[in-house]
């Protein structure tokens, strides 16, 4: 057993799903772990990990749109100061979730066949984000 | 140290918490496992895992209705070539989730008294769908 | 590679977020594992653990305003025999979730300048609650 702790910037650019799929991928294979988990985990309360749909690119915008729905900018917040995308990004955040585990077999993530990894930024400025990669297995 | 990966494939018929716990209790037990891990991944994106109540049927229920209240069959999606349940669906996966990490002790997972663990199936028509299951420990 | 499992008690005492940063920070210290992943684990179907903002309160009151909008008390819910907040917490465990993975790089994890570990109580009595910590690293 071994292990492997990498980290992934995004630079994002407004409210979308930014694909992080290869650069995982990449970080895996370099671990040179065949059998094991890969753990990813988001250092922010205003973005999120998240796995879905990567074939349709209409599937992000309808989340994108659902979020902005469920979680919308004129909610009468009481945390406000930072703009009114602040505190929806943190209730969206909530609902993306920051970690994610996935198995890894044969030296690759084992997901199926329409699933992408994303960073879900919340936020409409610019951001960099950080991700850390931590791989353990055989 | 040592890891087993194995997989669990359940057969759908339907929107509805398939519950999962026993089988996944067999394959830690089979690992020889005593103390560690298990990771639950489900390689799908309209399916997702869940662990909740598994006591009384009514909060399965509650909160499938509550799913589909959420989000709805009928809310104008953009993506809607592969059927009205298709883009819930995906929406559901996004709050359900996909992975699940569980400790193990005693050979056993350390769910609550009234903790089970499902397959969540968001679509309407019969599906077979895969949950890789990766211990690791000790 | 080594692991260590314990777990934490948190009494509480009412529907808000209870801190538990510190208290997971000194069960990885005490582990002695300076590189790994610790897993977090919430035994219970009406509690949840979240990773947000743990700067300013006014986000963890607005983040329990839309948990109480998104699965409000009168719904309509079938199982309503344990009280009006036992099914809205059992919704609102669904999406907090109750497992979570965070590495851990020299000995701490690797959490954001922002970002606070917390159990979500979705109950209005008060609970004993227990959440499992499961560290794996070398």
């Amino acid at each position: 057993m071994q292990q492997a702790q990498t980290r992934i910037t995004v630079h994002t650019h407004g409210q979308a799903f930014y694909e992080i799929t290869g650069e995982v991928a990449r970080r895996v294979a370099d671990s040179g772990i065949a059998t094991g988990i890969v753990t990813l985990f988001c250092r922010h309360t205003s973005a999120g990990l998240l796995i879905n749909e990567n074939a349709a690119p209409a599937v992000q915008r309808d989340l994108l749109r659902w979020l902005a729905t469920i979680a919308p900018e004129s909610a009468g917040y009481e945390h406000d100061s930072e703009g009114p995308d602040d505190m929806p990004a943190h209730v969206r955040s909530l609902l993306t979730g920051v970690s994610l585990s996935i198995p890894v077999a044969d030296g690759r993530m084992t997901l199926g066949t329409w699933q992408g990894v994303y960073l879900a930024e919340h936020r409409r400025a610019p951001h960099s984000r950080e991700i850390v990669v931590q791989i353990i297995g055989a």
